[in-house]
């Protein structure tokens, strides 16, 4: 995807020029089409830097956020809450993760329906790995200064303010 | 995905303090996992708005690129190039347009290798009110004022710049 030889124009500037001859305002199309470009970019990178250590950027997602829990194990349903995906991805998730020797699967002493999940010490060397990876290509924006990484980020935080009620 | 209950806090906020206790500048963790949720959002709120019409976003999107150019009809290899995606997507995505006959395939006279995709008249009136629904939502980005479009595109542009040389 990112060694295409680059175009001699920007596609979506472009696209823009023409949205607005064509149909109207363009500035909210232009944004969100370069989100979804991005957002494709940025994964293909990160994909490419974990697949060594035989992850996704979803199962590293998965591997973090259980190594921040106080306790070193979360339950599978408060991953798929905070990482806001489908209860079916964590569990394909933990069940790749289980798999290959990372994470481990260990019921609630004092309620049996409730699954933890918690890391191996393999999980816990892997996730340093991958997190050294994932800093090392400054996860795929290294071309922004401090100003445009608060910028972006509050940007973008308005936008997905639906999530949250702070 | 958007319909779950809003949390109490940001997610990616508290991530963020996390990772800057037990791993260390978390700047750009923030932006890409920020980048990441927002596509998912749109993507989700688009495809939605779209079932109605039988197109998911990527199919849209290939309906927008056809229309716009001069002849009303482009190579397959075009749109592959400027939509940035996998040939093996748009010959999917082709196939699913000319199956729902809002797409016709048609060779090259001179160069019967080459083969042109244009819209049905179907697929024009298709395409204006996909295009009509994406306004209606403002693409997702209804809380951004222009100020703030402008930003983001501008700093997403420098994320996406391998892509093209200008």
């Amino acid at each position: 995807m990112g060694d295409r030889a680059p175009l001699p124009f920007d596609p979506i500037e472009r696209a823009g020029i023409l949205w607005e001859k064509h149909v109207g305002d363009a500035s909210s199309m232009r944004v969100a089409t370069s989100i979804m470009r991005v957002q494709q970019l940025l994964i293909a990178e990160f994909d490419r830097v974990l697949k060594p250590l035989d992850l996704t950027f979803a199962r590293f997602e998965v591997l973090r956020l259980v190594s921040f829990s106080r306790e070193g194990r979360l339950p599978l349903s408060i991953i798929g809450e905070r990482l806001m995906v489908h209860p079916t991805s964590v569990t394909n998730a933990i069940d790749r993760l289980v798999a290959s020797g990372l994470v481990m699967r260990t019921p609630d002493d004092q309620d049996r329906r409730r699954v933890y999940a918690s890391l191996t010490s393999d999980g816990k060397r892997v996730l340093r790995r991958a997190t050294k990876a994932l800093m090392d290509i400054d996860f795929g924006l290294a071309t922004l200064d401090g100003r445009d990484r608060a910028q972006l980020f509050n940007v973008l935080r308005s936008v997905r303010s639906a999530d949250f009620s702070d």
